[in-house]
């Protein structure tokens, strides 16, 4: 079994692998609001208290930015990620709080070779994000495109 | 018609409004693929002008939230937002360049009450980005909770 799969090929359907955790402090969830999700609950602590979550949280979008981090650095891609070209069915089931530990899982769900571009494939893969409690924050599936062998 | 909806009875289907436009920087693209989306096409000029899209693209996550801060910053859901379950069907359609200028058009598909919490409701929202030629660079359509009027 291949753990860090890399080329078109490798990423066979039904196989599963999953990153090392990441630490989600205060500081980061203020700092990336600040430019890509400027809603009070993600900004400012003091707003958020009283907020829909009770208190502050990661915005969706940083949880989404730090999971794909994930998986890239564990080498995965690296040298054959050739883009993606969409997010299908994403969801955010629980918020992220500071002091989460998150680790993704992925699930190759589907393997497509281009029929323009024999170079070139699609994997279809679900990502399932987990907090430190084995709580689902969030999943989401990506449409990543990869370098076949040759 | 309304040009700016706050409350989840102001977003009626198929009104549809649109940002002003961001400009999308080199600087900017580097510092949010360096802690995001580390690959070399979004991080690295020279590496970037040898990859899949033949110079430095915006990642795509980043493209997303500047698409929904410019949203947000013309005061749509200030105070009325209470966060989103989910994004269905992201497609990143051209690649993102400095230099760019970027604006969201937003159309209202559904608007559906929460049937346990009257005080909220679900607007599903079409977003479509372009750049300054007209061009798509982006759609998705997020699920975004809204508090009621009373």
């Amino acid at each position: 079994m291949i753990l860090k799969p890399k080329y078109f090929e490798d990423f066979e359907v039904g196989l599963t692998f999953e990153s090392e955790p990441s630490f989600i402090s205060k500081e980061e969830i203020i700092e990336f609001a600040s430019k890509y999700d400027p809603q009070s609950f993600h900004l400012d602590e003091k707003a958020a208290n009283n907020g829909p979550f009770g208190q502050l949280t990661s915005s969706g979008f940083m949880t989404l930015g730090k999971s794909f981090t994930q998986i890239f650095e564990m080498g995965v891609y690296n040298g054959t990620s050739m883009g993606a070209w969409g997010i299908d069915e994403l969801r955010w089931t629980k918020p992220v709080y500071p002091g989460d530990y998150l680790k993704t899982k992925i699930e190759v769900l589907e393997a497509k070779k281009s029929t323009k571009n024999p170079k070139r494939g699609t994997a279809r893969l679900k990502h399932t994000v987990t907090n430190q409690n084995n709580e689902i924050v969030m999943t989401w599936i990506s449409n990543q495109m990869l370098r076949t062998k040759r």
